[in-house]
Parts: C-alpha cells; structure tokens; sequence
C-alpha cells in the first residue's frame, strides 16, 4: 500500500468569498472589528467553504480508538483495559463526547483501530482493527509499514463518511492508554524538543511519573540516530489512531473540509500532517489549548492561536466540541446581523 | 426614593448541593479534573441552582439603553443618535445581541432609559425613560440622587421580569454612545487609576482620541476632592445603563439568579456592585476579556478568571451571549455523562 496519496493536492482557498465576506463584515451594525475572532471565523470559513456565508450546522467527529504497545513501560495511571472498555462507552452515549456530540446534533463515528480488550462490533462503532495494539516503541518501530498505511487510509475513510454525509466540519478524536507518550515521542522528534520538555501528567501522572515518562521516551529516541521525516516517526513512536487523525487532516484538506484540532495529541498528529503535507494546514482551526505540558510548544509549532484556554486536558475530541458553538455564533452573526443601511443606523 | 434595598442580603449558596455536585464529578468517566473549567462551572452552578444537577435552558439577557452628556466632549467616533437607532436595531432583530439571544433561545429585553433620539414605543423595548441624557459630568455630576435611584431600580425590575419567567440565567448589555467614557471614569475613581492607565478606544477612537478622553475623565475627576464611595461615583460619573446594570447584578444576587457579566462597561457595573454589596459577587460569572483597555485590571480587581479570550470589544450583552454554550455544555456533560460503575469503566 502506497503512501502517495498524501502529497496530492488540497483544495484551494476561494479568495473571493473570502473578500466578499471581509467586505459584508465591514457593514454590519457594530464597530469595524468590534467582534474580534468571531470575524475572522467567519471570513476564513467563507474562503475555505466557497460561500461567503459560510454555515456549520453539519459537524462530524470521528474518534479513533487503538492501543499502545509502550503501556508496558508503566506510563499511564490507568489500566489498559480502558481503551476497550471505553470504545464502549462512546458507543452508549456515557462518554463526554458522547455527551458533547448528542448537545450539538453532531454526527459520532467511533472507529477501532485495535484494542486488546476488544468491545466486538457495537452499533455507531466502525471496526478496521489494524492490530490488538502497536509494538512497545522502545523496543522496535511501533507498527510495520503496512500498518502504518493502513492506520493514515482509515483516517482518510472516516472523512470520506464525513464528506458523504453533507458534514461541515470534521472533528477527530482519540482514545488510546498511553496515547500521551507516543504523542509527546513524535512531537520531541518532529521538533527536536528533549522529552523533559513535552511529557506530561496525560491522565494524572505525578512529577515522578512524568519523569519516567520522558525516559521511557528518551530510550525509543536513542534507538535511531538519523532525523527521519513524519511518515518515519509516525512508524518508529505513533500509534494507530495519531496516524488516522495525521491521514484524516490531510484527506480532509484534499476534499475540502475544515477540521477543528482538538488536543494534545490531535495536534501532534496535525503537526505531523502540516510536515507530510503543508498546504493542509490552511484547513486547521485549534479549538483549544490543552493543560497537557507539550500542547503550547505544537501550537507554536504550527503558529496556532486556538479559541479557548479552560484547562481541559480528556481527548476524544471533547475540547474541539467544546469550541463549536463559537464557530456557529460567529457564522449566526455574519449571516444575520443588519447592515448599517439594512437598520438606519449612522457610521463612524 | 431609598437605596436601602441594596443592602438586602443575597440568597446564600447551597453547600450542600455543591459538594454533591463535587463527587458526582469525581465518578465520571474521565481523568478527574480533565474537563477543567467546565467542572468548575457546573460544580458552582449546582451550588447556586440549589441543585446538584444544574440546568440552564433557560436565559435572559436585558440591554440597558441610555445617552451621556459627556458625549458632547467628542470622546467618540459615532455620533450620539446611533443610541436610539441601535434601540431600533435591538428590537428589530439585526444587532449582534439579537442575533444571539435568537440563536442561544434566549429571551431579549431591551430597556429604554433615556436617548436623545428616542424611538419611541417598540416591541421588546420596555420605556423606563430617566431623561433624554446623563448631565456632561465634566460639569457636574451625571444624575441627580433620584434619577439614581430610578436607573437602579430599572435594573432590578429587569432581574424581577428575568426571575418571573423561570430565567436560570441572567445576563445585561448596555448601549450607549461615549459609555465607556463614563465606565473609565467610574473605574478610575473606585480603583483610584489615573485616566490615561484605564481610557481605551471604545467604538474606535485613534491614540490622539485616547488621550482627549482621558483629559475629559482627568478634568471630571478633578471636580471632587472627596473618596465618595462608590453610589457617590455612579451618580457623579455614572450612566443610566451602568446603575441599571449596578442594580440588576445586586438584586439578581438578592433573588438567587446567577448572572454572566459581559465586557469592560458591565464589569465596572459589577465592581461597583460588589462594593455596594460584597455579596453579590457570589453570583457573578465572568463572560470574556475584552480588548477594551482597562478590561483585564478591572477583572483583576473582582479576582475573575473570563470564560473567553476573543478579542471581542462590542458590548450589548454579546460576549456573554458568546459564552453561554459553555455554561450549557458544562451542564451537559455534569448531568449526563456515565460514572465508571454504570459504564462498567476501570479506574486509576
């Protein structure tokens, strides 16, 4: 299986709707900028949904499920036995994306890559089940070549489903016990950043833990001596599901669809895909800057100035949900508000 | 006319329902403290609700309309008529806050207290006319003790119309042309700031625009040598929308309805109700931190931490309006999200 498919091209951003939405804000009843981000929203949503009024009543969310083989290293407080357990918890409606996805109307696509508690087929579930989980990357590459391509082409399936299904925006999500590290091991990688630096509690370490988290990390590192490029290290330090939101960025940059990057470990996964494939990046809104210690170095990464900051640090694509409803006022708002000659109202 | 009734005291909080709602958080399926701030929101909304599963379906949002005499000094870039216009505006739909409060499923109230251009009888517009403007209070003071009273009270009636109607949350915006004159000169005197440190742009006033407004809020201030406390200030350097809003926050706290507190105008409102009765800041929930210089030291006055950082500077209610879905999602995800028992989840 090729990996080709990842350099073709994104869609272009229309430069007239773009304006014509600039030239629509400048007119509506409020001072000139007076609406801050929630202009930008609109104008950049125009440029990228070939509208000059740009809407969001369709949002999609895939939430990619797999397991680590680096969990054996002890770097999580929780047991591997939850990515199954809470596959199915997502399916029942339990989970705060769950929860998050049922508030806004949004569509919810869980997809298996591989757990080693394996939930079975379970209705809203979608198995493409790669393996029970990714090889502990301190000992070898984390996944074959193979898998790997496999792991990015699911990524692309999910935002195949989500163009078919008229979706407006594309959401991903991630659950995986140890997910953390193998985020934070690519992100050292792609940014030469030492892992003290990047690991983090994920789900509750103490500063203990996190110490040795970054040795765990600093171990698969010493295991390779050239620089790599993403695609390497999304084999050697990624698992399952980082490499299908890196394969649903760039699949959704081709198609035309925006995304909203979530967390952590989605923009680590964004980061690689921005590297794979730059123009993609274009089609990125940041949702939210995560507790996480790592998350800000990646949005300066990737120059991301994401919309919210309210210490959330759960994944599953629960902080890029959280942000929704600014995109869809900030649509509201472009569409509706009067103009200063619709209301009579005088200018500056 | 008496302001003892500011004095009142407010509802207490309920501890009770609060702590409940502390460890039903705990028992969902989620790192504990990994939805952040949304825990904390729903955590402080059940111990205001008096319910440990708190709801918010229910907003209200009044916009206190009223014109200042100061505005005669030119402290800014729109002339004083567009106060009544956007009264007009308000009521016929096409304002950013209208735009909100529809797409939110809130209730809009706009309050008429007095426009040099008055638009006469609206629907949704509820007259309780002061006089056409504020007195230049580079002169004298802005009102008089009654008119103090009557815009106070105004704001109170809102709370009373809110409160009838099952409103769960309250939320006030204020229009006015040169009121942010009048909120930096209130600030100024009760956090004893010089004018050039808490003048900002307002609708959109250039550097040289700036400091003649600080020059004007300079030369007000100089007409006292006295403290004054901080009613004092309200009916020196006040306007009818900012006591109105003064009022509302106190009763709002007086009668046990949470309010989300919006921009630079709304937050001197609250600080001086919070000087009047320190009680009332239990109830206040801080929307967002506006660009308006001055916002973020009078936040930090009051100890908020805003919900959003978009760079908004419009007023009306509309960032508060913005805010509103985090406060509902946080209800959400608190009511129903699955305990690890329920969703048969392992633990740390």
């Amino acid at each position: 299986m090729s990996h080709d498919w990842l350099l073709e091209p994104c869609v272009a951003i229309d430069e007239e709707s773009r304006e014509c939405a600039l030239l629509h804000q400048a007119q509506l009843t409020k001072p000139p900028g007076s609406l801050g981000t929630l202009e930008a929203l609109a104008v950049r949503l125009a440029g990228l949904q070939h509208d000059p009024l740009p809407s969001l009543q369709q949002v999609w969310i895939s939430v990619f499920a797999a397991d680590h083989g680096v969990a054996a290293e002890g770097v999580s407080v929780f047991p591997q036995v939850v990515t199954g357990e809470m596959v199915r918890n997502f399916a029942r409606g339990g989970a705060a994306i769950s929860v998050l996805a049922g508030a806004l109307g949004a569509t919810l696509e869980v997809v298996n890559l591989g757990t080693v508690n394996d939930p079975g087929e379970l209705s809203h579930v979608r198995r493409a089940i790669i393996a029970p989980q990714t090889h502990n990357f301190c000992e070898r590459a984390a996944m074959g070549a193979g898998q790997l391509a496999l792991a990015l082409r699911a990524g692309a399936d999910s935002v195949g489903l989500a163009r078919a299904s008229g979706a407006q925006l594309f959401i991903g999500g991630e659950m995986g016990i140890a997910n953390t590290t193998s985020a934070a091991a690519l992100a050292c990688a792609l940014l030469g950043e030492s892992p003290s630096a990047l690991a983090g509690a994920g789900t509750g370490l103490d500063a203990h833990g996190i110490r040795h988290k970054a040795e765990v990390i600093e171990r698969a590192l010493a295991l390779y001596s050239d620089d790599g490029d993403a695609l390497t290290w999304l084999q050697r330090v990624g698992g399952f599901e980082i490499a299908a939101l890196c394969g649903a960025y760039i699949a959704a940059a081709q198609q035309g669809l925006p995304v909203l990057v979530d967390g952590f470990i989605t923009t680590a996964a964004a980061l690689a895909a921005v590297r794979i494939q730059p123009a993609c990046r274009d089609w990125m809104f940041f949702a939210h800057r995560s507790r996480e210690r790592g998350h800000a170095r990646l949005l300066a990464a990737l120059a991301a100035d994401p919309l919210l900051d309210l210490g959330l640090r759960l994944g599953e694509g629960s902080g890029a949900a959280t942000a929704v409803p600014l995109l869809r006022l900030a649509c509201e708002l472009h569409a509706r508000m009067a103009t200063f000659a619709q209301a009579g109202v005088s200018g500056a």
